[in-house]
């Protein structure tokens, strides 16, 4: 593929050309730089690459050879349009798996090692013997076996945990003990939903997992641990309240919403089970996603493999 | 060693009757089963091995064969005696590695995840991207390199970070990358306090231990977080205090403190940049106790090597 001219759009693209030029990459191109909402009809016509997070206004994607996501997702440069079948769209992979494994055994071990309860009696002065949960006696279940999923599970493998993942094929991967398929009326499905004491998405939004997580899914869950660092469009609102108030889910912590940032007046803001964070959980800085753009540059030129292409048709 | 009686001096001591009933074990020998202050001068002279977390009353230990000590530490059955060198020591040596190994990651990540700002921000709705710190920035250092301090050092390794031991011998271990000697006026020590980001105490209470962290150690340190799952002796505690209010450690967690339970009037309690538990981080259950010592039984009664002996002279 011939690529000459790449225009990288995003809010960053100060510091995206300071550090391109720190590091003396891509002299051999034409770059231009700008922010999302000054793209202009001219700069489209004359790059055949764009970098961004989510597609610049509404500019035809088909007059690229080649997009790159500079977020791990890449709905944002899909929703609502059909990708042009002869572009190629690649994303970031970078220390997510790492970054989100951190997020989530924050707020597990926070409960685990009862953190507010030793906190409560610090304030009375008590010395009570309250014991830790051990790890290895808690069964996380994953939705999504990808880079992300895989890295969690192997997180919670080195404690001791049991882990389950769930992904569209069900197929056996190491290092989750077992894999299910999402399909709610199956009674392994059921049987792990019950079971669990942790559940994790960390799913990409596609049509199947639009509103997956609803009223039916929460009635199978059990005094659990919700995390959703995947996207906020897979809960369907409503049942995560009502299963927060009917004892299903315990504790949610939601990092992702679908609609970002989220609406002062929605009721997760305030809810007593709910901890908010904005979007953090797999934070990319700019070094690290330039680092994993100047190497799919150089696969590129190299007609190499690239293992962070994305099936356009599964859209991840 | 020819063991006929054994006297199980411990609070706990109906559910460890129980517990042995249960897993038909121990037949062959006469259990006395004591709550520590119903030990009488008969059950003494009658025994000829006692398990105990400490002893009971001023009970002269040259009386046993053999004394187990159902805590990891031996501090309680040793101090203030010279253990009468005829008399066989082991001590419980159970998952306490990976229990304290999950105590002190939770506390670390709760900081590198700022989970306090996140519920700050929570709680006047802001969306301010906040990047938590990933783990693979952080150095750590443990004091001990023993069962436990290994095993912490395992865990921080897993996450990436930087890992230094400090031993009496400073010899070189897995998997901690650099082992150093306790000595305060070595410049490489120096180097290793002031980087670290977290410092941990795994150590037993011995007379090189007691009193240890005293002002001259923190004056080393900077806006660290200091854990004691070790012994509550050593920490001078007015110099905790002060490094505390001087900046030298941003946060304190205790486990462990000089007098238990931590009198009402201690400073501690409402120190706001400390947090208490009650002596929990490596609990050990009844069931996880007795595992140890039917193992311990049943490599005396083999004449095997006894991995958890302890060696009276180092008290540990």
């Amino acid at each position: 593929m011939k690529i000459e001219t790449i225009l990288i759009a995003t809010p960053m693209h100060d510091h995206m050309r300071a550090l391109i030029e720190e590091h003396r990459a891509l002299d051999h191109y034409t770059l231009l730089f700008r922010h999302p909402d000054d793209v202009s009809e001219s700069d489209v016509t004359q790059a055949d690459a764009l970098v961004a997070f989510k597609r610049p206004g509404n500019v035809d994607m088909s007059r690229f050879k080649w997009v790159h996501s500079l977020g791990a997702g890449v709905d944002k440069l899909m929703n609502g349009i059909d990708w042009p079948e002869d572009v190629l769209l690649t994303r970031t992979v970078t220390s997510f798996g790492e970054r989100i494994s951190e997020y989530t055994l924050s707020y597990l071990l926070r409960q685990t090692q009862k953190h507010a309860e030793f906190r409560r009696i610090q304030v009375l002065k008590e010395w009570d013997f309250i014991p830790p949960d051990p790890l290895n006696t808690r069964h996380v279940v994953v939705y999504g076996t990808g880079e992300i999923g895989s890295k969690v599970a192997q997180t919670c493998d080195f404690f001791g945990m049991t882990v389950t993942g769930v992904s569209r094929s069900g197929e056996t991967k190491e290092p989750f003990m077992h894999v299910l398929t999402p399909d709610k009326t199956d009674s392994d499905w059921e049987k792990s939903m019950q079971s669990a004491h942790l559940i994790i998405n960390t799913m990409p939004l596609t049509n199947e997992t639009q509103q997956y997580f609803d009223s039916e899914f929460f009635e199978a869950c059990h005094d659990v641990l919700f995390i959703n660092v995947g996207r906020g469009e897979s809960v369907v609102d409503e049942a995560l309240l009502d299963a927060l108030d009917q004892g299903q889910v315990k504790e949610a912590v939601l990092d992702v919403f679908s609609e970002e940032p989220l609406p002062q007046a929605h009721p997760f803001w305030t809810h007593p089970g709910i901890e908010i964070t904005p979007h953090i959980s797999a934070i990319t800085t700019a070094e690290e996603g330039l680092a994993c753009f100047l190497d799919t540059v150089g696969q590129l030129e190299r007609g190499k493999a690239l293992p962070n292409q994305v099936n356009t048709e599964q859209g991840y």
